[in-house]
């Protein structure tokens, strides 16, 4: 039996989502299916994020379990060749068979893509939101920083999927220029169900005006939803990195 | 009877190239398609550029004739709205009807993306040529400058598409360091067949230390097009720019 970390990039643009369902295809149905064309049945694929619908990965990790042992160095091609374009096996690493991506300590960084330009080029329609109105940079700089920390982000997140605790720390939140819109960067331990989407949607309406600081220090004094933005749409979310720490 | 520059951005990847023939769906059928949609049938569509299958452009230009007027502001979205989601009208501006995509003076910018990392995330695949060798950049770069100026560039053209007159003038030849790996840059006023392609493909060879200097100079003064390096693949270039005289 061993056990590996492997680092996944994927579009998640045809897929339901990472995690198995019933209906759908997933990217942890593909991931299984090559895993088990390559070691046989007795394999198991856990991720480390449950990424929705149509969000990306560059850096999502998986921890696989196989009968079989095979170098770490190898196991990237050995996957990709048995994995469909839009799934890529980055690196991997061998790992404890105690070591498990969620529990094991880490740091998650996730960027969101906004495109401000009139028009989107064809290879950003899938991975960028596309937003034109204008946008007062300094006031969502400023209130990004009022989310940063330690907060009960309650209202930040989707009703459905609700747990019990609901403060997470936000270590860093960038807002990031680029020549043809927006990068939001933004770093933390952990993230509530769609955190990151609504935070987005939150600091895009701070940025027409629609929405101030004031509403923005009610929302995590009171946990009210409504007082967030909307969800930010899944195309423009890439899970970036995780850190885990040695 | 009104004639309009419309800046073109496309993804190639599905298209047997720009210009119209008979054996496929091309960039130019498209856009004479969706022109006609939307004037009637006395439209004429000219590219500047006759970009090659998989080829893609950020800033083709076309010479639109129709027979009705429209506001030039309002042109791209009512192509935007009558093409398929991988060609983009960007902008537009009314000209003289004498202005033409090729002969008025212009100076074009092409871009050649390559990656260098051990693997291309998905969103890379269609968009970059993957070159994991390892590159000498200093020798590239020393190479690259031998072939800005005027010069006989037989040796970098296809063969089965001879010019009678080859030679041309490159203005400005950058290799730009990405976090991914490399951009070439190359601008000029006119280039021939595969040109861009094979100084790519030319200098790829020379990062490798399979051709040097004395081969380049050697193939500029011979136009034997056996002494540059092969063509690198039409998915990592793009027609980036064309800036037109005032």
């Amino acid at each position: 039996m061993s056990t590996y970390a492997v680092t996944i990039a994927y579009d998640g643009t045809h897929y339901c989502g990472f995690q198995v369902q019933p209906n759908g295809i997933t990217i942890q149905q593909r991931l299984m299916e090559a895993s088990i064309d390559l070691f046989g049945d007795a394999v198991t694929v856990t991720g480390s994020s449950r990424t929705d619908a149509g969000v990306h990965a560059r850096g999502q990790v998986i921890r696989l379990t196989t009968p079989k042992n095979i170098s770490a160095d190898k196991l990237p091609m050995a996957l990709n060749v048995r994995l469909p374009k839009d799934i890529v096996a980055i690196s991997a690493y061998e790992v404890d068979d105690q070591w498990h991506p969620r529990y094991q300590p880490h740091v998650k960084t996730y960027q969101y893509h906004v495109i401000t330009a009139q028009m989107m080029y064809p290879w950003e329609q899938d991975y960028a939101y596309h937003f034109t109105r204008e946008l007062k940079i300094d006031r969502m700089t400023s209130a990004a920083k009022l989310l940063v920390g330690k907060h009960d982000f309650n209202a930040y997140a989707a009703a459905k999927k609700s747990v019990e605790d609901t403060v997470r720390t936000i270590q860093r939140l960038e807002l990031i220029k680029t020549e043809r819109g927006l990068i939001f960067e933004i770093e933390g331990d952990g993230f509530l169900y769609n955190m990151v989407r609504i935070i987005v949607g939150t600091l895009l309406m701070v940025g027409t005006g629609q929405i101030d600081e004031q509403q923005i220090l009610a929302s995590l004094a009171t946990g009210e939803r409504d007082l967030a933005g909307p969800t930010a749409p899944a195309k423009g979310l890439f899970l970036y990195e995780i850190n885990y720490m040695a």
